[in-house]
């Protein structure tokens, strides 16, 4: 059955990137010149607990599909004055939104996807925006064979549209493309379509130990690693 | 006014793969053991000139947007009789419609792309779908930092929507992107919606001299190569 696998497509957001320390990190290099000091990790968990409900706004299309970018913006604004800021110069506004776009792979990403590209077509189906998921491979020579995920759909995970775009867009059944996310959630959706699922385990996504050591949902395989996954896989 | 450029945007067939060779040797290698002998690069030549007027159906609305290799595959089928070849086999006729993944590269496109995606985002902005280019990048070790082009605009060029849908995937202005491609007709199109724009002479891509020398419109810049290209953009 995993024999079938063609393709392989990555959740990014905690999959592959390490968001909560690279916000923080960011956040705090753009604000504490400016006179400012909080909790930086904090700050970066209530950056990341917009996402999902600002992506809401467009699955159930109370908003036109708009950018990761412009959403990040939203949510930035909108928890400012929790953390005591006051409404900031629109170029720290948008320079702080840009964080998004500097963030650190975890370090098996790298030498990982290099082995399963040798054998499968790898591709990011992420909720990011295509020129969020080029700097992000730039940033951490990453090359893909080709950006889809909710830009290409122009929805958002986990509907299934999103998932079965990135199929057709490689010409292949849902079958023959696996989705491998640290999220059980991503992978039950992505499952429900039909596609393979792997779940990586990324215990220290939101700190240690929040992140999800094992899969809540049944899934194809379960691993530790991207390198892990290449041997699961043969690649 | 070139140094504010930070993306290009390629043309595929004829600019940076030959596609008259391929298919002549593809088709061969697919028919000629079927006990068929004809003219495969006027086969070729045939296949290529239903290109234009299938997408043209799209452009206008007639039909609703179609890959590229639907259209192959209906343009094959439409010239098949005129080479006095019967109805093949559906496998054949697949395979065939294939050939357009099986192109090589000129040999200046690998050492220049390269260069090139030293300085400035690289992607392919054209008709082909987005298997299609995989195909082609993997064949010819290029690596894009995204595939844009007809798939994501979801209408062909030289209709302004393709230019401008990649523009917006980079997040960029027109201006801040160049079109290169081995036809003034492209380059036009792009030049109209504010692309600056790059022509590369392929004299042979038809064949000795079935090919533009030189751009029959203005553009910013006029090559032999995409060496002369990185050379002329500081790459």
């Amino acid at each position: 059955m995993l024999n079938l696998i063609k393709a392989l497509f990555f959740d990014v957001f905690g999959t592959l990137v390490d968001w909560r320390t690279g916000i923080a990190r960011e956040a705090e290099a753009k604000l504490a010149p400016l006179g400012y000091g909080l909790n930086w990790e904090a700050f970066a968990d209530a950056w990341r607990d917009e996402y999902q409900p600002s992506m809401e706004e467009v699955r159930t299309g109370r908003l036109p599909f708009s950018k990761l970018d412009a959403l990040h913006r939203r949510n930035l604004e909108r928890i400012l004055p929790r953390f005591g800021l006051p409404k900031l110069d629109e170029q720290v506004l948008h320079d702080l939104t840009l964080a998004w776009h500097c963030l650190d792979a975890w370090d098996d990403v790298g030498p990982g996807l290099v082995r399963l590209r040798r054998r499968f077509w790898i591709a990011p189906v992420s909720n990011g925006n295509i020129s969020l998921m080029v700097d992000l491979a730039r940033r951490n020579h990453i090359n893909w064979d080709a950006i889809l995920g909710a830009e290409l759909a122009r929805d958002y995970k986990p509907k299934p549209h999103v998932y079965l775009a990135a199929a057709t867009a490689f010409d292949l059944k849902p079958e023959e493309c696996m989705m491998v996310a640290a999220h059980s959630s991503d992978l039950a959706a992505a499952a429900d379509c039909g596609l393979r699922t792997a779940h990586v385990a990324r215990p220290r996504e939101r700190g240690t130990g929040g992140g999800e050591a094992a899969p809540s949902v049944p899934t194809d395989l379960a691993v530790g690693s991207l390198d892990d996954l290449a041997d699961r896989l043969h690649a």
